[in-house]
């Protein structure tokens, strides 16, 4: 386990996606984090106390997380010598990104003089397995998107929630470095080899008899061209029975590609079913999150309104409105005939 | 570049494609090919001599290739073994396995006393991006399969070959390690990680426009629950605007899932066409490729021409009958509007 309490990193990050590492952690772990360090141009902030590294170090922190994130993952050079001032200071180092702290010599050093811990979180597992796809027993959602950083983390965590409190069983299966880190485990599908891809999952959510729900975070989006391929492989691994599809209105183009348009909801949502039907021939869609944290209140509720009789489906804002309508649809329809035979 | 000329392995495998890649080598480059190397139970043979380690290097031997494969590219202890053997003969040895040879201490070691090399054909580029599907000039041609090792790699080198006679310009683009050990180049797409699938495709067939054609080749199926993930992702990075499917009658399953039928061809082609409309928005089919291989002549003639007459696409086994067919139709029909803007 990384050591708390956590230093945030947001660096000079401009863009609000850019830093959702660090966000999810000051959302989903606010005890467990001290203050956040950025740079004097850096517009970001999450709220948190600004420190510098030593202020940090003497207020307790344990471990700078890098949590900020960038197409393709690359670890900038100004992060290296960020994360150095953090190993200088005392602190551990996190980060998620493809490139590995281990592989910066001067940071695997430092750390070793030190006697402190660099942390890769999106080191995938070495002994994978491909994927096969049969029938397996247990109950399981997976959230998918119209595009990356819809909000695909925070409805399932919040889906979770829902469920347990209302004593349904129900666990997190975290995807993705930021879920990782606030779970404290789970696999980085997009950092393992990509023959891997379906059976990673069919391996972070095994068979399961105990009537309990695995809720599986997804990645990327089957209309992003630079990722669908995660997303596909995700989706026939987690062999779901039910599909939440995720989505931000108003987002000027997908993710990372200006020019290219979002799919239509209701597109994007027959692709994802069509699709699951390889592994999971019964899948049914249970809802529509929209994170509307950029509206304000009323136009949110009329856009929830509208979509929810566009498409048939309980359609919520997670956070702003709580999961509810979606946990009721979950519950109250009808399990797939797939899961109960397998299970029996 | 790997030394030839090659002792191909086959080991005990008793199955026709589990010795895929020896097998494409002793097609597609006999002049470097000196014999074979299998155990006594061994049923399998690609009617080259029959040689043990000693013998191959006494012939001129440079180079053992491992060139078998089992679903997840494991480096099983007898291989470990026999690769130690030629390494103790002074031949040098390849492998295009997921598991690396350099990874073997007992074979780093020997071919470092030896000063003779490993060559592990699946390590894909480590500076890869992402994709990002933007429409580029050139003409690209992409295979898809209803299933693995259904004769893509055959059928894509043989429209290379098919556009050569025609004065066209053709590359084939290698995806796999037998691809890449006939052309001495490609990508392992399915060895990168997992979130630069489409982006390995597009720095392995990059824009040009010199009205030469990239043939890229497939792998996988989208129909696969073990890699569609793969497929997708090259189908999305290819941005091809042809597809020609492939597909062996008469196999009981899905390669490596008993049980898991195949794909029926039209509903699959419709899914590929689909699916590379996300950035091939053009995208047309010109051709379906048999692998009558295990058919009479006969039989074979009657299932090409009603499988021709069932998808209105000219159909054919590529080794058998010839790749004329779809080369004029790839010819004759219209480029795609995309790649006629994109290019000028």
């Amino acid at each position: 386990m990384i050591p708390a309490p956590f230093l945030l990193y947001l660096g000079r990050s401009a863009d609000a996606l850019g830093i959702k590492t660090s966000r999810g952690l000051a959302v989903f772990r606010p005890e467990d984090c001290v203050g956040e360090f950025r740079h004097d141009d850096c517009p970001q902030t999450l709220g948190l106390p600004r420190l510098s590294m030593a202020e940090a170090a003497a207020a307790g922190a344990r471990t700078l997380v890098l949590g900020i994130a960038g197409p393709g993952g690359k670890l900038a050079t100004e992060l290296v010598e960020d994360a150095a001032a953090a190993l200088a200071t005392g602190m551990n180092v996190a980060a998620g990104l493809h490139e590995r702290l281990r592989d910066q010599p001067s940071l695997a050093s430092l750390a070793r003089e030190r006697g402190l811990r660099l942390f890769d979180v999106r080191d995938p597992p070495s002994d994978l397995s491909v994927g096969k796809g049969y029938p397996r027993a247990g109950r399981r959602l997976l959230t998918v998107g119209t595009d990356c950083s819809v909000g695909k983390m925070y409805a399932t965590l919040a889906l979770t929630r829902g469920l347990r409190e209302r004593g349904v069983r129900a666990d997190f299966r975290a995807t993705g470095q930021t879920g990782i880190l606030i779970a404290g485990g789970g696999v980085p599908v997009d950092a393992v080899v990509a023959d891997f891809i379906s059976g990673a999952i069919e391996e972070l959510a095994p068979a399961r008899d105990d009537d309990g729900w695995d809720l599986i975070e997804g990645q990327g989006s089957l209309s992003h061209p630079s990722f669908a391929g995660v997303s596909l492989g995700l989706l026939h691994g987690a062999q779901p029975e039910a599909l939440v599809l995720c989505h931000e209105p108003g987002r000027p183009h997908m993710r990372g590609l200006p020019g290219r348009a979002l799919p239509n909801l209701a597109e994007c949502l027959e692709r994802n079913l069509e699709a699951a039907k390889l592994t999971s021939p019964r899948v049914r869609a249970v809802g529509i999150c929209l994170n509307t944290s950029a509206m304000g209140k009323e136009a949110a509720r009329r856009l929830l309104v509208r979509t929810e009789d566009q498409l048939g489906l309980p359609c919520t804002d997670p956070i702003a409105f709580g999961v509810e309508p979606i946990i009721n649809r979950l519950l109250c329809s009808a399990p797939s005939a797939l899961s109960m035979i397998a299970s029996h």
